[in-house]
């Protein structure tokens, strides 16, 4: 069923009738953690509806009981100009469990839920309109069945449904083959909002990425912590902007799943992939300078850390003189060790990059994120750009899941994501 | 005698005859270490000129026998539009040292002198101009009785002769009672082309001086270092300019000491001075935003660093968001470390400054150094900024040293420089 086939009616709330589809199910259906079935169940002109959220009433270890919790709740009623979504899909990023931990420099807001000062969790999601309250704008901004992606940080993406405001909501373009939505995936959707951005940026602000230039000489990247999320969408975007990159990856436990990493780096396109025992070996750098073909005229101006070990002392000696340092992930929880010297002999520039701050900064109403986010979809539909393979967390009715086994699965995912042994984790509340 | 009024001849070579007047001297001299008489033994339509000089063969320590050397030579026959120069007074940088030890990125260019592969030291010092070689240019540029600093690195200094093109030369504008000399003194013109502007461009290059600016928001700096040759220039040139310091020092041996350290600063402009323990004690960067008073809407947005140890993270703990660090020198030997949160949540930007740096980057022919130095010599016209006070050690016939006495009194003074006991030395070649 498509969704741009159904009547637009006049009345005040527009509301999709049975999108998607009602699953068939026993009445009463049986209680589950999450239900996605409100949207058919309340279907009509109505502006009562409840979302299962998960969260948390006071900050804490994201693994200990206790801590977040899941709970269902009446969401309030549509403002005028106010659009109605279903989650499709929710991701676990890093910075989730620092914001649960109370130690992330940005906070959700708390709401009254329920009678508990409660937080719905979650900055990064896809989802569908499911309605809107008419305004005399948002009719003529958003159809019934749009793909939506957060404009906004966390906006509280755990959960079944939420209220958001045409300004909070970022519309994917309609794909050519399906006028009002894009043929992306929800698992490629629900990724798209944060880390291929932060790559985008950090790669198109701080080189000069000419798509007709016909220079001689080869720009190249070097980056730390190559198989993030972050550093896979770096190497897939310098590969179509014709830049080339190094990356550094941690040994893995054989050598098997080294090479394995590695081959699998160089299907995205990265030209050449070490571990840090290998680029810091004596000689490592050197030998990058070789590979680079610095000598040949080629340029190293931009490393990108997401790290911030020993290997930062590396990746210094093989920049270029007033090359950039952009640092936007800690993970080795350690301060970056820069030598004076680099600043005022070599003109190193180190600086931040946080998506979040980019964002504020722009004054367009939005328009260069939505070129990006465009430029992005345009990408992936052409093959070009892969979303990070995810591990697909079901939490919705399909899981089967009660409350208590829902949230003692949520504490299993993160206690693997703090461990590092996770894939990029997306929540389907399906 | 006003080198003005001197007759100014057509003949292609210029020297200033008696300029300044010769010394009653007995003939024959007596054999000095350095002697500043041939300008005027030499006089005439002549190009053979001996000039004395220090540097070395090969790289060392600078305090031990045998690394620097004195010698005399005879400077090259002028090239056409080349100009001589006498120095008045040459300066010691701290530079100098990492030179001297073949520690510094940059290197003079050595020559051949007296069959010998010799580097000739000194990259600051003030010369007047004794004559030049007509080219149907030089001549309407430079008057004989000029004075000039130096605008090209490493020219030299240490010697009391020099060849020099004019586009290694500034020129020093006129003073209003002198049409054709500033009326700086020699140790004011020789402190003036690097301590100096490094402070004009650190600060005016990464704040906006606004000299109409009725901003209510007022512009702090904090420095380290503060007590440096740059760091009096810092807090002078921030006083002229509406911007306030805080300015962190070491603590001396006595309370006393301290507290007039304290008070020379302050008698400079310094707004706010700490030691280092002051600052860094539990609660110190809390109150240093009080006094500074960010709560009413004042800005810091600028750290300056020639130290680098544990002090720059109380000073990155005062900075606003989107403060810069910019780092000039580095004497505690240490790398910066700096948290990766900085750069990501407060977006640091961490960058260096290095005049010669700079003055490659131009490329309006000057215009802004030129600019940049009238400037600061109308602020020291005007009272309104001292250069640093300074030990001149006397080298020349006055001070009847033999070479090899001289070579020790040079040693020595390397010495108390390397281990911080001297304030800024010029060394005095009349």
């Amino acid at each position: 069923m498509n969704p741009a086939l159904l009547p637009r009616l006049r009345a005040p709330f527009r509301l999709l009738r049975n999108y998607p589809p009602p699953t068939t199910r026993p009445s009463p259906p049986p209680r589950h953690a999450f239900s996605t079935g409100s949207g058919s169940l309340l279907a009509g002109h109505t502006s009562s509806i409840t979302s299962q959220a998960i969260g948390y009433e006071k900050h804490g270890d994201p693994c200990e009981e206790g801590t977040l919790d899941v709970l269902e709740y009446e969401l309030p009623r549509l403002q005028k100009g106010q659009v109605r979504l279903r989650f499709e899909m929710s991701a676990l990023n890093p910075a989730d469990i620092n914001v649960i931990q109370g130690v992330y420099p940005t906070k959700p807001t708390a709401q009254t839920i329920n009678g508990r000062t409660f937080t719905v969790m979650g900055n990064e999601g896809t989802a569908i309109v499911e309605g809107f309250e008419e305004d005399g704008k948002v009719e003529h901004e958003f159809h019934v069945g749009d793909r939506v992606v957060m404009a906004k940080a966390q906006m509280g993406t755990w959960q079944t449904h939420l209220n958001a405001f045409p300004s909070e909501l970022i519309r994917l373009p309609p794909s050519s083959h399906n006028t009002t939505s894009t043929s992306l995936t929800a698992s490629q959707a629900a990724t798209l909002c944060i880390n291929p951005p932060t790559a985008f940026r950090m790669l198109s602000d701080n080189l000069s990425i000419n798509h007709n230039s016909s220079s001689n000489r080869p720009q190249w990247v070097i980056q730390n912590g190559a198989n993030s999320a972050v550093g896979e969408s770096v190497i897939q975007l310098a590969r179509i902007w014709g830049i080339k990159t190094v990356n550094l990856v941690r040994v893995r436990s054989t050598e098997q799943e080294t090479a394995s990493l590695k081959k699998d780096l160089k299907s995205l396109g990265a030209d050449v992939v070490l571990t840090y025992d290998e680029f810091l070996r004596k000689g490592g750098p050197e030998e990058v300078k070789v590979l680079v073909g610095k000598d040949e005229g080629a340029e190293l101006k931009l490393a990108l850390n997401c790290v911030g070990g020993d290997e930062i002392k590396g990746m210094l000696k093989v920049l270029d003189r007033g090359a950039k340092l952009v640092t936007y992930g800690g993970m080795a929880k350690k301060g970056l060790t820069l030598p004076p010297s680099m600043f005022i002999f070599k003109d190193l520039i180190a600086k931040g990059f946080w998506l979040s701050n980019w964002v504020k900064q722009q004054n367009d109403n939005g328009q260069a994120r939505l070129e990006m986010m465009h430029q992005l979809v345009s990408f992936i539909e052409a093959g070009q750009f892969v979303t990070p393979k995810v591990e697909i967390v079901s939490l919705g009715p399909k899981s089967g899941l009660s409350i208590e086994e829902a949230k003692s699965r949520v504490r299993e995912v993160m206690k693997r994501q703090m461990e590092g042994r996770t894939k990029k984790v997306l929540f389907d509340f399906e």
